[in-house]
Parts: structure tokens; C-alpha cells; sequence
């Protein structure tokens, strides 16, 4: 992987001239990852247009040293000032920033320590982009942070049955995605039934699973820092006929949508599609949120798909496909993959099945 | 505890005019937790002189209106925008905003589509310094959180011996403490073996635990919404004369500490007790980080007890204890519990014991 890091800085150094700066200040955490390979918690990045150098704390130490192949700088201090510092004496006129990830606070800092003649410019989404089209080292964690999360899911599924508690399955999903080798879930798992399940982003509780209920599970796995998503849904039993129908409803709209996934359309279109199938159920208004996002070193990332974005699907990104309705005072449910856009289309990377499933 | 967030709310809203401000946007998670009681992950609340509006996205309509006693404001598009129509509505002419917590860009967007007349007053550490001091509700709920984090230390501990994996100990211990009730780890948790322990912050790998070698683990838990944070150490067999030598110290360094506890005396003497103690020992270089940290909704908070840091100790403040040295190509040792601050002195809330632990 080092390498393809060192690709990624040329690639922004590359880009510096064009956007009129001597150096990019990366403050993201997953940026920082990506251009230096860092995992810690506290550090930021500095890219010019010939090295880089990874600021960090002396907790760090060692780590950064392990981990990364620019320069590495340890601040005994607040880091931004030292950053400060360090831009000054390497003569920086243009230093660029990146302003969704900077805090107001850290702006000000910056300003406050850095020389008159430095200008600062805010940057938007310029790693984030350049991170929606994954290489085909990304894909493949990515395909194995997938499989990891299925093969969690199948083993966990199996415990599932009326008496459960939501946060029993949660604990039980979580640790088998860990034996088999994730580091973390990618968000806290959901794991919500019944009337719950009509919460879409529903903590897992004490409630004990009924007889005839669904229950909608919502989980992810980081396995070497790349993320997966996935939402299947277990039925305690024969579904009565009214959720039947909205899992077949939300099934034919996630299909439609994936079928519309490939290079060039647009993620609207994408979501669009899903949204009409949904319409011809009367299902449309019960649908809250977007159809999908991008996922790599985040669980969310570019590009959102959702009605008013317009970003052209590319090969190579990576992204979710999860419509969903929700009622309040039945339930909810949802369907998620994973999927790479290709070539040529699309190639659905979770391997579970979408079958209705009764326990 | 809906009072007790009321209460949160008219102590912030009396707090407005000794700091001229009409209103206070509060966007730190925690924060907004905090004043509202909401746990979603995607929200602000504004506090008024006599009210208060959370305001937060469609996946979260259900959910808020379960958790949240003030108004709720449920945003179709982009949350800061529709506050900046609410402060235009309401006529608010000073608006003090979370300098920390808003990014550059959040600044930008509240700059362009509030009013003119509507100042933007950047605040630091309000709510920070109002959460130092616990309710007694909230000191139970961490004793709580304290409580199941050892408990789930000692289950998980009696599967440690030579030939675990790191990251097998770290996933034991995340799956006692969940199915004790924990929402999730307050951190991802630290198992580090051998050399590995000399990294503060190590995340667990497939790295074997070999006889002899000493095992650092530093683990938390959120539970309820409060957190925990311990470490401790494991010893594989009789641990060799230098590393013993350092656990000495160590534990030394942390009595003394905890010893210096109690309402009045400054975070700063707090840490410099510990120091003193390791530079007996000649390890006080080996000491990279600070002696600890306040710890609440958040994992770290304010206080920070560190070598610049004046804040005096008051009754109600919950914080960590935990020296450590590390030597690169020996190991490290840390021991951390977590204590509250008393009427008289403090109570270490942490009942693992702190006797050099053979497994």
C-alpha cells in the first residue's frame, strides 16, 4: 500500500497549481489516512508540491513511524501551531485548507500564528473526491470488509429467535464481525424490532423480540480501515400481509436502483428509480432519507445518492444502495448492499441473500 | 432526568446575558445531548432565553420525539440553513455559536444566510465547563458505566495466556461489556502485548501473546450515555526485573496522584505529583502523555489534568488517573483508574485491583 499513499500525494501535489496553492493542509482523519497512511487519532497532514510531512503527538510516536513514509513531525504542543511554524519557515505563501473538516476554532488558530503573507484558502471536497473512485486494492478490502460483514451477520442470524433482546443480537453481531478479523463496526449496529424498526437510525434497546415481529438489522464492519453496509431484515415468522407487501415494495425499489447503477448516470437517477418504484406502491412519502452513499475510509462519503445530487457514477466508487419505508406504528424496513460501480454496470459485493427470511 | 435536563437549559439560558447574547447554538454532539437529551447523530439545538428548539433530519422524527422534552424543528434539507431562517423568525440579534465544535464551513453557511443584523458571537467552553461538575444522578451513572467496564475486564482477563491474539482479548472484553449493558466501547479498546505496550495508543492486532510478555489493556465503556476508562496490566508468567521496576513506579506515580485529589487543588499539581514520583525512578521522560483526563458523556472532557493545565478541582468532577512510560523496544506500563472528585478528597470509582496480576 505504500506506494499507491505516495501515488495519492503526487496526485494532490499534482494538483496543487491549479488550484493556486504552494500546499494543502489535510485535516480530515480518513484524508490524513489516505495521503500518509496514519491511523492514529490526533495528527494532520501537510502536502507540497515535493514531500510531506504528518504532524502528530509524541503518544504517537512510534506508531507514525511504523506507519507512514513521509516525514513525520512530533508537537510536543497544540499541533496547528507548530504546523503554523513550520509553514513559515518553509517560506509558504498559498496554503490551502480543508473547511468542512477544520474547526472555526482551528482556523482561527491558523490565522492567528501564520504570517501576514501567507493567504489561507478554504478547500471543499477536494480529497474527498479524488477518494470516490477506489483503486482495485481499495475494492478488494472493501470486498473483504463485505464478506466479513456477511459471514457476521449469517453466524449471528442463526441466534435470532422470539425471547431475543435487540441488544443481545447487536453484542453477538459485533463479535463475530471482530473474531473474524474487523477491527470495529463501522457505526453502532442496529438491531431493531417491531414498531422499532420503523426508527431508522434506532439504538439497540432491552426489548425482547415477539412472535410475528421483524426485525431490521443495519450493520458494518472496518476491517483494515475500509468500511461495508448492509440492512437485512428477519422475520419471527410469517409476516402478516401489510409487511409483506412493504418488503416487496422496498425489495423491487432497491433492485430497480441497482440496475440503474452504472458509469455516467447520475446518483439522482439512481435514486430517482427507487423512488418511483415506491410510488407505485403509495410507499414514496414513508421513504425519509437518500438511497445510498459512498463508502471507503468512511461509512459515509461522496457521493450521496440521493434526489439533488448530481455526481456522474464513475467505475471504481464504491457505494450503497438502501431505500427504505417507514410507519410509524408498524414498522420499518430496509434493504442494503454494497456494490462497486464496473465498466460496464455494476457488481453487487454482499453476498447475502435478499430472500424474505423467516426464523 | 428530563428535569434534570431543564435544569441544563435555564442555566444555560441564564447564562445569556452575562455573555450578550440572546441565544446560544450549541453543535457539539454531546452538547446537544447534553441540553436535550437527544442521542441522534445528526443535530443542534438553539437555547433561548425561555425556550429551546432541537432541531434535526427526517430519519430522526421518531426518535427525537421520544427522547426530547423542548420543541423539535425536523429539517428536509441541510440543518444550519433552516436554524438561520428560525434566528431571522425570532428576531435574535446575538447568536453565540460553539467555536470548538462548528466547522469553517458551518461558520460560512450561518454567516450567509443569517440576517445582517444578527451577530455572530463565537463561544468557547460554555457547556464544557458546565458539564465538569456531575449531578449525583450523573456520578451514579458513571459508577454504573465504571462498574460493568471491570466486570467485563474480569471475564474477559481469565481467557488471557500465552498464545491469545491481541485482537481475540479486545473482542472478548468488547462482547462481555455489551452484553452487560454497554452501548459500545467509549474507545476502540487497547490490547497491546510486548514491545506493542510501548505505544499508547495501539490498536489491537493478530500479534500473538508470547510467554513472559506483559499485556497492556485500556478499555471503556459508554453506557447509558456516561463513560468509563481503566487500564490495566497483565503479566504472562513472573515479569523480568525492568519491567517490574516500572509497574513499581508506575502505581507509585498513580497513588500519588490520586492522593493530591480534592476540591481547590489545581489539575496542574495533580499531574506534577505523578511526575515527581517517575522522576525518582528516572522515568519521567518515559511519561509522553498528561496524567488524565474529566470524563462524562464524552470520553475525554474538561478537565485535562496536565502540566499547564489550572483548572481547580471541584467536588462533582469526574476524571482519570493514569501515568505510564514507555520504553521503544522494552514496553510500556499505565495505570488508570477513574475517580471522582469529593467534599473532601476523591473516590476512586474503579474496583479492579491494582496488584501486579500474574495470568
Amino acid at each position: 500500500m505504500n506506494s499507491e499513499i505516495a501515488q495519492r500525494r503526487s496526485r494532490v501535489a499534482a494538483g496543487l497549481p491549479e488550484h493556486q496553492l504552494d500546499a494543502l493542509l489535510v485535516s480530515s482523519p480518513a484524508n490524513v489516512r489516505y495521503v500518509t497512511g496514519f491511523t492514529g487519532s490526533s495528527g494532520v497532514a501537510l502536502v507540497l508540491g515535493d514531500h510531506a510531512i504528518l504532524f502528530t503527538d509524541p503518544r504517537y510516536t512510534i506508531q507514525a513511524a511504523q506507519e507512514v513514509s513521509c516525514r513525520v513531525a512530533i508537537c510536543k504542543g497544540p499541533i496547528l501551531p507548530t504546523v503554523a511554524a513550520e509553514v513559515a519557515r518553509l517560506g509558504i505563501r498559498r496554503l490551502g485548507f480543508e473547511r468542512a473538516s477544520i474547526s472555526y476554532d482551528g482556523y482561527l488558530t491558523l490565522r492567528e500564528k501564520l504570517p501576514g503573507r501567507t493567504a489561507l484558502e478554504p478547500v471543499a471536497r477536494w480529497l474527498e473526491e479524488q477518494r470516490m473512485v477506489k483503486s482495485p486494492a481499495e475494492i478488494e478490502l472493501i470486498r473483504r470488509s463485505v464478506a466479513t460483514n456477511s459471514r457476521a451477520f449469517e453466524q449471528a442470524a442463526r441466534h435470532a429467535r422470539a425471547g431475543m433482546r435487540e441488544r443481545d443480537l447487536a453484542a453477538e453481531i459485533d463479535h463475530q464481525m471482530r473474531r473474524m478479523g474487523a477491527e470495529q463496526p463501522s457505526f453502532e449496529t442496529i438491531v431493531a424490532a417491531g414498531e422499532r424498526s420503523a426508527l431508522p437510525h434506532a439504538h439497540p434497546t432491552g426489548a425482547v423480540f415477539r412472535p410475528r415481529e421483524v426485525v431490521l438489522v443495519d450493520m458494518g464492519t472496518f476491517q483494515d480501515g475500509y468500511a461495508s453496509d448492509m440492512t437485512r431484515m428477519l422475520f419471527l415468522g410469517t409476516p402478516d400481509a401489510r409487511l409483506k407487501r412493504m418488503y416487496r415494495a422496498v425489495l423491487e425499489a432497491q433492485l430497480a436502483a441497482i440496475d440503474a447503477v452504472r458509469p455516467g448516470v447520475t446518483t439522482a437517477h439512481v435514486d430517482r428509480r427507487a423512488r418511483m418504484v415506491l410510488k407505485g406502491y403509495g410507499l414514496d412519502r414513508a421513504f425519509v432519507h437518500s438511497t445510498g452513499h459512498g463508502l471507503g475510509l468512511e461509512i459515509h462519503e461522496l457521493p450521496r445518492i440521493g434526489k439533488k445530487d448530481k455526481t456522474r457514477l464513475a467505475a471504481g466508487m464504491t457505494i450503497t444502495i438502501e431505500p427504505g419505508v417507514y410507519l410509524e406504528g408498524t414498522g420499518g424496513i430496509r434493504i442494503e448492499d454494497t456494490v462497486a460501480v464496473t465498466d460496464r454496470g455494476c457488481e453487487v459485493l454482499t453476498p447475502t441473500s435478499k430472500e424474505l427470511r423467516t426464523v
